[in-house]
Formats: structure tokens, sequence, C-alpha cells
């Protein structure tokens, strides 16, 4: 089911709305862009976010044998744990900022026995096979990995959730996210393969030409979900679909950084209306999402130089969309106010 | 009393406790920077903010007249009573971010009768002269406004305040800010003169011959003082000796947009060591402000195209003051949970 593209009958009034709020003409910036888009996706004057949520979900990377990470394979597990713990950076904003913080394991190597409603086991897989040489995904189990994140957002729905983030965790998963951005959008690879968690120049010139043969590998095909399966990795496949599912059911999505971006670019590709629910939250340090950004039209809320994943980003930028409802319901107007306008 | 520079012998144990959380080596950015300069100021490795209080000070200008505001002069007392009244955005923003507002009038034309300890009364004059023709404040009345300044931030600091933003309301005040910028910075008074409140072309080339002729009226004054007094606002001078005390007591300053870093302008004249407390919190759309901090060599935390004032970005960037101080506060490093550090 695609999801409806947003109804804009109501944009005049809102943008009354908002242009009559006690400031100068467009003074608040962003949040003003930010308060309309709200109010659209929720098709009210009075939007609230309600149960916010932000879904991580791990998977490991076969291409990681390739020595295309800073970091050893086995980190994936051990950070899930430490989400498990409490103990991540992802933990620590999601607390602070009242964000519900649900786990997802689609494909780490390695069992769990943690079991609480916060971590979710759907394991596809563990982990993809190694895409230098196999497509890394099956359909089947992309499409698997896709419906955990269409369940989770369904549920996190049910909760009374109307606004969603997600983030991922995943040693390797920027050498995905490079070749699928390298393939949806048409840039040079180049361009789009960027130092991950903390490559030397040695090592960012090795991914490169790893993942310049797995593109060339994969150049006959076209499809998205072609592409995701070649390239893909299980918990951007569950982001792409939980992100579609989201923007089915009319949620606010927070978009994080490179990882969740290329995750966008392929759910996009699927139904081009998913953009319209999402709010993008910053601009990462990794190189390549900002000619992701660019490549959608997208106006970050933060530029910290961020580049950890996990959905920091989201949880970082959420008091933004809360400031932006807050000055839509509870700023006075000109009038009610009594202030004089601008002559 | 100057305020003491920075201590910086923590500096290498902050750093080590920063970069072994279970992140990649600065994977989050200006938070890492943000964690660093808070704990340095509070000389502890386990920083708190506590009792966070938004200052706004509010009062008229002289040179309004000339016609160098979009607004009429009277919406300063308009505004203050829609800060009294909670409709403004600095009250939705405090609200929604738990932080104490304190509206305090230095000098707005016309009385209040409100009288709380969140409105606070100190009308040195009901409005700076007319600094077309005369210096707009006596050194009197500019010493009157910094102690008003000094002394709310002592007030808020006895309450448990160790984080303090300022914000102002003043009609005409981007006048005296692009003034003050203008000498202060040695920069041309073109590239510091913009639109306030929302000019067009024509009154913008208005504002700028004024002000042309006040700065060239004042050119042989060099001293800070002088220049304050002769093109300055009392909620600039205000400011200005609260951002002073506020170093002396060693508080976390939080700078707001075009007309506060004016007043910081000032005070880091008087002295710079003021301006280690500093975190500025956003970079306004008023075009004079990027210049102020490129000068300052600061780094804004939020690019969000705000100019409203009023101490709007304190608030808004103040989540992520909370984020730098949870983060060094409650992150696992890599040791603790039993996490795979780089090869």
């Amino acid at each position: 089911m695609p999801a409806l593209p947003l109804d804009r009958s109501r944009e005049p009034r809102l943008r009354y709305l908002i242009d009559h709020k006690t400031k100068p003409l467009g003074a608040l910036g962003q949040l003003e862009a930010l308060a309309l888009q709200i109010g659209l996706i929720q098709q009210t004057e009075t939007p609230a976010l309600t149960q916010p949520h932000l879904l991580v979900f791990a998977a490991d990377h076969g291409i990681a044998a390739e020595g295309v990470s800073a970091y050893p394979a086995e980190v994936t597990y051990q950070m899930v744990q430490n989400f498990i713990n409490g103990g991540a950076a992802i933990n620590v904003f999601c607390r602070q900022q009242g964000l519900s913080l649900v786990v997802c394991d689609v494909g780490v190597r390695g069992t769990f026995e943690h079991n609480t409603p916060e971590f979710v086991k759907f394991k596809v897989q563990p982990g993809t096979r190694n895409m230098c040489h196999e497509p890394a995904l099956s359909i089947d189990d992309c499409e698997a990995a896709m419906d955990a994140g269409r369940m989770l957002v369904d549920g996190v729905q049910h909760r009374g959730c109307n606004t969603v983030g997600f983030g991922e965790m995943g040693i390797g998963n920027t050498s995905s996210a490079a070749l699928l951005m390298h393939r949806l959008l048409n840039l040079p690879l180049a361009q789009c393969v960027g130092r991950g968690t903390g490559l030397t120049d040695a090592q960012l010139a090795h991914k490169l030409t790893v993942l310049q043969a797995v593109a060339d590998r994969y150049a006959h095909f076209t499809k998205p979900m072609e592409l995701l399966c070649a390239m893909g990795g299980l918990e951007i496949a569950a982001i792409a679909g939980g992100m579609l599912r989201a923007a089915e059911n009319q949620m606010v999505i927070l978009v994080d950084g490179f990882i969740a971006t290329a995750a966008l670019l392929v759910a996009r590709a699927l139904d081009p209306a998913v953009l319209d629910y999402c709010v993008f939250s910053h601009q990462s340090a990794e190189q390549g999402h900002r000619l992701m950004l660019d490549a959608l039209n997208a106006r970050p809320l933060l530029h910290l130089d961020l580049r950890l994943g996990e959905g920091t980003g989201c949880a970082l930028a959420y008091p933004l969309l809360q400031s932006a409802v807050a000055m839509l319901n509870e700023m006075a107007s000109f009038e009610q106010a009594g202030i004089s306008e601008k002559p």
C-alpha cells in the first residue's frame, strides 16, 4: 500500500497562523517550515507529538571481512549489548529527551539472552553474505527484514506513537550505504565512500577499491529491490520497510545520518511519497551525507559534525520538533496580544 | 573584578574520558567540545546544569524615531506585556525546555503594573536618547543598566543557577548592535547593518544612511564604555554587565543572536576572559551575526535562520548542553562496556 502524498489543503491556514504569531514574519526560520510540515502530516492546526520512539536496527555485514571498517565485526554484538545495558549514546539521549528506545536484532552474529519489550529479536540471518562474492541478501531475507521494520512501526503506533526515528548499528554498514547511494543517486562512487568510524587514508583507498569491485559486479542490477538485495544490509532493509510503513501510517519520520538516509533512498525509490513525512534531523560529518541531502532537497535541522549513527541525530533534534509544535499551539497572535503589526 | 580565565588543567583528563566513551573518536562532533568546555568551566569531570535561567532585558531606543525599524516603537512595551502574559516565543520555549524566565524592564517607555519575581522593574530611563543628536546614555545610566544585569545574575546564582542565557527586546536595537559591531570589530558599517525585523531595500538604505551619520558623529570615541554610552541601548548594557558577572561567577553563558553578541563584544572589550564561559547558541539570519561569530572564532550550535532575539536561540540550544553533559556523565566507556577498541 503506497503512502498518501501530503494533503496540502490546510497549508494556507497553517501559514496564516504561523505568520500572525507575535514575531517578525519568518523570524523563526526553519522552525516555521517544520511546524507547517507537522501540521500537514497530522492534518491539524494543533499538532501534537505523542509517544515518540526511536527504533534501532542492528545487523552484521559479510563485507566486514574485507577490512572496510576501522572496527572489528564483533563490535556490532558488543554495541547491542551496550544498548541493552543502557550505556550507549542513543540510550543517554533518548532518556534525556523522553524518547522510548526499542532495539531490534535483525541480523547480528551471536545470540542475546536478553528478552524485553525494548529488545526485539527478529534475526533474519546472522549477518549478510559477503557481497564481494554473492548478493548480500536473498529476496526472501530482504523482505523479512523489511517486514521487521514494518511490524515494529505498527507496534509502536499501536502504543500511541505518531513520531518515529530510525537508527542502526552494524560494523561495515557505511559500505552498503555508499553503494546504494552510488547507484540510486547515480553519483561517482568516490563521492559516496567515506571514512565511516575513522579510516586512515590508506584504509579509505582500500575501501574504495573493494566497493568499486562490488559496484562493477552488480552493474547490471537497476531495480531498487535488486540493489538492496545485492548491496544492502539487513538493518538498512528494516529501516526502509519501517519508513515506508511510517509514511503509510501518516507518522512523522525522523531521519538520522548516512546509513538511515541510504535506507530512505531505497524507500523513496519504492514510494516517493515517503519523503513528505521525513524530517531530516542532521547533516553528518560522513562525506557523502551532504550530497544525499542535496539530492533530496533536504534541509537538515542540526549541523554538529556527528558521525555516530544509532539514531543519535534524531534524538538530539527531537526537541526542535517539540519547539515547532509548541510555537504553533502556544504562541500568541498579534491580535490576541494586542500588538501593533508592521505598518 | 575580572573573570578568571579557564583553568585548563583538567583538559587532558576530560579529553581522555570523552575519547574513551563507546563511540568512534570524535563521532559526537561539537557535543564533545561542548562537554569539555562545560567540564572546564565547572572544574569537574561530572558537570551538571542546575536551575538554568533565561534573562530578558527590555528597553526602548531614541533612534527608533528615525524610522530605522520595521515596527513602531510601542511594540517594545507591547511585547513585554506579551512576555508577562506568557504568549511570546521565549515563554513557549523556556516552558518547554525547563528554563526559568525572568524579564527585566531596564528602560521601556511606559509603566507596567505587573509585579512578580519573574518580572523585575529596574527602569534606568524610559529609553535611550536619540544618538543622532546626543550620546544615547550618560555614563551613570549606562553603569546603572550594567548593574541591573549584574544584580539579576547574582540573584539567579543565589537560587542555584549555574547556566544563564541572555535575551532582549527593544525596537531599534539592531541599530545599536550594528554600530557597536562596526566600531569594536573595525568592520565596514555596511557589513554590520541588516534588515532587523524585516526592512525593505529602501528602508535598509535609509537605516545605513542614518547609522553612518551616527558613526561619524562619534568617530572620536574609542574606549568600549564611551562607545556603549554613545551608541548603546540600556538592554545591551544590562546584558554586557550580566555576562561579565556570569563569567566572574564561573557560570555557563548562553549567547543568543545579533544583539546579545553585540553586548558580548562590549563585555569582551572590558574583560576578554568572558569568552571562556560563552556557549554560542545559534547563528542568526541577521547578516552581521556570522561576521561577529567569525571574529570571535565561535562555532554556534544551531543554524536555523532564526532572527527573533528574546533569547530564543539560547532556549532552543539548551537541550544540546544537557546532551553534552549527559554524554560525559552517563555514557559507558569501552572498558566498562567490554567493547573492542580500534586495532
